[in-house]
């Protein structure tokens, strides 16, 4: 018997067959759907009234740095590696545990009116990163960063080990821990080894930055004499699960190999447009057979986390750009935030509405004017919709928001914290 | 004396100086704007309080054909020629003039809820669109469409002559008429010479597509031996003003032609990229002086109608194809849907906040989690806002939308009598 019921709307599957459900229902019991199908009319169990609202499985952020919420809009219209350098690092030295904590918690309530329902996060503090996740109700995948170009190296791999251990013990249903080792030119082979051995051995994926920049092929391919791809083939990193942001620059023979070792590979195209990087050649990937997933980085470099607009980024921009109007439909555009980002991620059980798949899903009113008459409700959210009109956010069968308000957090409380985090952090970094 | 006031927000008066007032205020009278400095306490008027927000020039949409809005999500995923030949012109031979009214109507809805105050439309059954849009409270600025490849192209002409001397008799003061001959493929040259005498003697720009795909510029030089802004020169177009859309695929020649001769240019970037048209070169017609708008083109191809995604992805998309994070700032951008898309259209009292102009103001509410810390005005409106973030809309100086509820139409008639006609159009066309 279902405890949660969502009726009446227009039920998006997302599954193998595509299944669009009119006047449908979502049913749910222990965090998991137990049912999607016609109305049930009289059943018992707490109604969610979906009439007119798209009824869809929550998105999937599979790429982003939330915490920088602080430095949104602090540093634009700057090369990565000046933005990194002149304005990004030296405010990041300054970062407080607490700061990341309101950060985190300020980037899940903007996720949570945007229909998002699990991030991929990587950044600093991750044990309160973590904190303000699980408090905000979102699906929290959390990895510190390491990187092996620092002194305390051995320190910081013992404390992300720890802090692993520790959210394996703790088997909260909505936490899934990674492993973050930075990028290749911030991780040396050695140190990757032992964060590869460390992943495999927990069943742990890791979740990385491979290829943004033509920069970081150039000086691999300096370095080892091979590119990005085939490099991080030959020292082990594709023996275990990983989910890699960007892979902006590929050849051929590395598209084939992450195709064949299975790679989840997570674009993050307003991040890439925005500092320069380029355009990840999604429709190649695709077309080998590679799981993608959409991301928006964090909001120092797109500036919000609204993993719509990249939906119709990733939907529009190849077409364009291949002056070919066929390329990446709507419906594989919303795949990729939906359960092809579960899947780049490492879930079976996620991002589809399908009994047995735990129960994160949303509701969008399709009332307001910008999607009427409603010829196509997938075409409407793909090129359409934006992130305000979902109105309804469930994860893991908790509501943590209906009708637009925010129910886990105060909102307020949220944003006025982390505004004065942002402005503390800004003056003692000068 | 103002009669209306709209105080204490952060007032961008995209003027010359680049001002920007924290706390200022905004004084209207007579439907243009007669103050713009620091708050005026206790001052007499009617008084808007935008505390917390931004108060900015309304956005301009140089470019679209609003009535699409019938056809939204109708046709997706496939390329201009078979899109247009296989589902948009057989469903537009069904059209009534009040299918055309209510179409109309539904989009000037939505563009009023995304801070749009002016639009530049180009669609048959003129007269309908135009009483739609002044109906709305939003700046009008029709043109008929003129194909010059059909039997009764004369009859349409002298129409299009009647309805633009009905227009400039009327005086109406959010009534800018044009004339709009379709583009150079379907608009042989002796027709076009007839419609820039008529643009000519009355002093009314032209309104047109120019160079959208390949094909156009191929077929162009295999007829004329010569390129689309070539012709256009040689044939006299840019004798008179032109508000040209798209200027997709250029030459540097026709670049310093489109500069030289004042041509105002109106990107379509959503667009372009979803018919796989390409991605006109903004950084170079900027670099050699020429004044770009912002068009969204019609929802059929877009499928909204929301400028704000048009600034950002003007701002994204050339920074990634360049791999250059310097080319067109998010004030760039923001001032293309402002003063740029204005002098685009040959306006020289509209799209900035200054004594004198008219008063075309628009606010958006800043305190939304997404738009926090607010580090950056101006890159939050270009790279994190949403058109939802617009709370107040004002059009020669009447308050068309205030706190989100459109005043000047019932929304709820307007999206519920375009969907009737949207249905019974698509029904007519089987």
């Amino acid at each position: 018997m279902s405890s949660l019921r969502i009726t009446g709307g227009t039920v998006l599957c997302f599954d193998e067959e595509r299944t669009i459900l009119p006047g449908g229902e979502v049913g749910i019991s222990d965090g998991r759907i137990d049912y999607v199908g016609p109305c049930r009319d009289g059943a018992a169990g707490e109604v969610i009234d979906a009439t007119g609202q798209a009824v869809m499985p929550g998105l999937i952020n599979a790429h982003t740095h939330v915490a920088m919420t602080l430095m949104r809009s602090y540093a634009d219209d700057m090369s990565l590696h000046a933005w990194l350098e002149q304005r990004i690092w030296p405010v990041e030295r300054h970062l407080l545990p607490s700061d990341v904590y309101w950060g985190t918690l300020l980037g899940c309530v903007e996720m949570i009116r945007a229909g998002v329902t699990t991030f991929n996060d990587m950044y600093w503090h991750a044990r309160e990163a973590t904190q303000a996740g699980l408090d905000s109700g979102l699906r929290t995948c959390p990895s510190g960063v390491l990187i092996g170009i620092v002194p305390d190296k051995q320190a910081m791999f013992e404390r992300a080990v720890e802090f692993a251990d520790e959210c394996i013990a703790r088997a909260h249903p909505r936490l899934h821990v990674r492993f973050g080792p930075h990028a290749p030119y911030t991780v040396p082979d050695d140190f990757m080894a032992q964060i590869i051995e460390a992943a495999g051995s927990r069943g742990v994926p890791i979740h990385t930055h491979l290829a943004e920049t033509e920069k970081e092929v150039a000086d691999c391919l300096a370095q080892h004499g091979e590119r990005v791809m085939e490099h991080m083939q030959r020292i082990g990193l594709f023996d275990v699960a990983v989910n890699a942001a960007h892979c902006v620059h590929l050849s051929p023979a590395e598209i084939a190999i992450l195709a064949e070792r299975g790679v989840g590979v997570v674009t993050n195209h307003s991040s890439n447009l925005k500092l320069g990087a380029g355009v990840a050649p999604i429709p190649e990937l695709l077309a080998a057979g590679v799981t993608i997933g959409l991301g928006t980085d964090g909001t120092a470099s797109n500036n919000n986390l609204d993993v719509l607009e990249e939906v119709r980024l990733v939907a529009l921009l190849h077409k364009g750009l291949r002056r070919d109007a066929t390329v990446i439909s709507a419906y594989e555009a919303l795949e990729m935030a939906t359960a092809g980002g579960a899947r780049a991620m490492g879930f079976d059980d996620l991002g589809r509405l399908k009994p047995g798949y735990r129960a994160d899903v949303i509701c969008l009113d399709l009332s307001a004017p910008h999607l009427c008459p409603g010829h196509n409700v997938i075409s409407d959210l793909a090129y359409a919709a934006q992130s305000s009109d979902v109105v309804t956010t469930i994860v893991q069968g908790e509501v943590v928001m209906r009708d637009r308000q925010v129910l886990s957090v105060d909102q307020a409380e949220v944003v006025a914290k982390a505004r004065e985090a942002a402005l503390g952090l800004v003056g003692r970094a000068g």
